[in-house]
């Protein structure tokens, strides 16, 4: 069985080198020439700084009651470095064959259009095996280490995502998706829907069984309830939901106020809620370990129910781009109290990459930051009186209209640092699953959940190579990708390279509960 | 000598594939089972339709004067695609190693807090050829098989650039920088200033008799002709640069309206000017073969000023969403028939790839048509008349203000399909710098500067590997990225697919007037 197969052989773990992780939303720390002990379950067991491999095997290894032959050393090479595996808060492992598939379209026809038709396409099971087994492999390349999968209506297929993680190693939250109402007129023959709010249950029900079966404790995969939104819901359907969670304690997912139309669209639907959220919280579906999608259009009276719930966000700004839905507020999220972490929401979202997920954040935040008045735009008066000093990097409203200097530091204070994307990747969305105590840091008593870094050195001798036809590093073994480091480079700056040009070719292995899931070809 | 060793031993080429570029705006074409033909100096002889090598040899190569032991035959593989190579249009070569490295300052503080520091230091050519052949390197990788480069004031570094464009075949267009005014008080010792305008036409001078010497007909590098902006020029040095332009008919490229602070500083410095575009008008800077970075705050004067001379726009998204300056309204642009290119802008931009700067387009046109009113954000109110129509996808503006039905157009208008992010890349480029009938296209008469494209191919067999540990494609010789196609894609799919989730690795050969310039490891 695929649970027990896990820890086979699996020795004690030694890992040597420089460990980056976030220390607090806008901090990294940097560990250098420093070791970290993983025993065989996955847990970290010993962080010890100024120490190499012979120190810790003289000083360490007979602390810890370890033998050398029964260790495995991974040493990270010269401006490698080691980073918590990324957690991915939202994705829709079905619609993985659509990525970069959504034309001109908006949340509502999308889903029409390209969506659910593919959906309702794994109802074939060997095109569901294809699909994920792409879309799990991808992801552990990307390194995610915990993905929270929205599967599709179909429990076979949901059930073998949830068999491919385990297989592979991935942390996962697989939620096999609830929807009984028709977004589009009446329900005929092919629509991709449940039968009834009870067919909802049931084959929730079914999912968590076949889940339990497989990983007893759900100590790697775990069933999440999923009621895909509530347009695509109906109150008994939700309300079901809500009893199962009173019941399980399971986690819960959704999405919430992505879009105007989806808004308006909502308050049509639920004219008995105050809100959105209200939705939600009537059927008992928001709290810890809740995890909403996108809340890109929250109302103040919203965001106060969110945080008093507990519930956390699923951010998903290429998503949030790509389908012109709008710019989530992520700096008034966090400042609510509200636990934020990163979704790619693959299709919705292009890339399958929490790092793009995290530079787009990053972007995007920019875009909430910029000037909404434009310069005066037609003929410039003369006379006016303006300073001269070159520092002065905003200019003044449009019709004369002056910005106030408190507009003005909201907007500045609205962009996402670095620092704080990748808070974002990995204790953020740590938070937003349940798991701030078990993930997304190095710290002794958490899981061995990582990966290592690797980026492109920029040697002197590669000046002769500009003559004539440059092949691809025919000297060097393996392809670093495009973050290219000349040497000056500090740390910090390292990583900031890392995140505006990293792709999964930096990602040189990846580790789940010490487990080594992926590698990449020497 | 490298302009005569550059087409030395040249054959002529076969080319057999799928053939793809821009027929319009909005439309791709696309050309199966076609054979192009390119003679020894890189131009395309001939285009054919149905044919194959064996039906090329039998009828084309007898019409050409062809014999078989003189062609190099380079056959697409199933799913591979020819493209146009990219034009970059507005590229800061000596940038390059701060690619990612820009923090959350905004254009005029990032200049001199990340960008004059790192400029100043290529006085050093040592240092300069490490980081341009790093540059040309990954900009061909990336397909770039036109350049726009800014350089530095330093007029050996400039020439260097210039010899390493050449020696590499890129085409390029490579401007020393000129700069006489400081932005951050009076120039001392250290500043990175020309020391005069007459200084500023001298280094020009010095630059275009080199890059003369060593390509006399421009035929791959060309001079240009390089006012970093108007805030760091006086009056005096825009003044001989235009004279300059009159003298030699060089073309020309700039920074304009870029970031609201920015405005308001020329507003403040030129009181004379009727704006920004005027300022350069008045210098006889304004023309065709004129290329102008930015473009996001124009005015409607001179957007019209700008049409009237024929001057064309370099999009940066990247950098204009990095450096927080604003969002270009392409669309505007374009229908008032200014022509427009992409410019990666490394380092405002992060990336040096163009295919980064297209994807960005599309995303950043989508923000431009993002709702500007929010859905009510208070308690939402009941009893309202809403429909329930699934399709609806916008809902009403805050305070109950709707959006007219031609605000609502002109927002849904202003997105960027991938047709026409890949036009920008290509045929909008050639537009802006003047070579419109010789690159950007696969058409008789025109040069083969293009790229051979390669997505990754997802295998029946792929199922078995999400069991345990993946090793990144062992079974496969090279790495395709991140692409992936499962074969039911249409072309205008697989495209799509490209431009949202391809890199370099999708760049499998590059060639610039027939020269072949990049090949990745096989």
């Amino acid at each position: 069985m695929a649970s027990s197969k896990q820890q086979k052989g699996e020795k004690n773990k030694l890992f040597i080198g420089t460990f980056i992780h976030s220390k607090q939303l806008d901090e990294l720390e940097f560990f250098h020439d420093t070791a970290v002990c993983v025993d065989k379950s996955g847990k970290i067991i010993a962080v010890e700084s100024s120490c190499d491999q012979k120190r810790a095997e003289e000083t360490l290894y007979p602390k810890l009651g370890w033998s050398a032959a029964d260790v495995d050393v991974t040493v990270g090479r010269d401006g490698e470095f080691f980073f918590p595996g990324f957690i991915d808060t939202h994705i829709h492992a079905p619609q993985y064959p659509n990525a970069g598939l959504f034309g001109k379209s908006t949340l509502l026809d999308w889903l029409n259009t390209y969506t659910f038709p593919m959906e309702a396409s794994l109802s074939d099971l060997a095109r569901a095996r294809r699909i994920y087994s792409r879309c799990v492999r991808r992801t552990l390349a990307h390194g995610t280490t915990t993905a929270v999968y929205f599967a599709t209506i179909h429990v076979a297929a949901t059930n073998l995502l949830a068999d491919l993680c385990l297989g592979a190693g991935q942390r996962a939250f697989v939620g096999r998706v609830c929807m009984d109402h028709s977004l589009s007129g009446p329900p005929d023959a092919n629509s991709y829907l449940d039968e009834s709010a009870a067919a909802s249950e049931a084959a929730t029900r079914a999912t968590i069984a076949h889940v339990r079966a497989i990983d007893p404790s759900f100590a790697l995969v775990s069933p999440i309830l999923t009621p895909r939104f509530a347009p695509a819901c109906s109150r008994e359907a939700l309300r079901r939901l809500g009893a199962l969670r009173a019941e399980t304690g399971l986690p819960v997912q959704t999405h919430i106020s992505e879009n105007v139309g989806e808004v308006a669209l909502v308050r049509a639907c639920f004219p008995e809620a105050a809100h959105y959220a209200d939705v939600y919280d009537r059927a008992g579906l928001l709290g810890a370990r809740t995890v909403l999608a996108h809340a890109v259009y929250l109302s103040p009276a919203e965001l106060d129910l969110v945080a008093s719930r507990g519930a956390g966000v699923a951010h998903c700004p290429c998503s949030n781009s790509a389908l012109t839905s709008g710019e989530a507020p992520v700096r008034v999220l966090l400042d609510r109290g509200i636990s934020v972490g990163l979704g790619t929401d693959v299709s919705g979202g292009y890339s399958a990459s929490v790092l793009e997920a995290a530079r787009l954040a990053a972007l995007v935040s920019r875009h909430v930051a910029m000037p909404r008045s434009r310069p005066r735009r037609g003929r410039i008066q003369q006379g006016e009186e303006k300073g001269e000093d070159g520092n002065e990097d905003e200019g003044e409203g449009e019709g004369g209209e002056e910005e106030s200097e408190e507009d003005r530091e909201r907007r500045e204070k609205a962009k996402l640092s670095v620092e704080e994307v990748l808070y974002l990747a990995t204790r953020g969305g740590a938070k937003v699953v349940g798991l701030a105590d078990q993930i997304g840091a190095f710290r002794v008593g958490m899981d061995w959940d990582a990966q290592l870094v690797g980026l492109s050195t920029v040697g002197e001798e590669d000046v002769e190579e500009t003559q004539g036809i440059t092949k691809e590093r025919e000297e060097e073994e393996e392809d670093r990708g495009n973050v290219d480091i000349f040497g000056w480079e500090s740390w910090e700056e390292r990583v900031a390279k890392w995140v505006y040009n990293g792709d999964d070719r930096n990602t040189r292995m990846v580790w789940v509960k010490g487990r080594l899931v992926h590698q990449r070809r020497k």
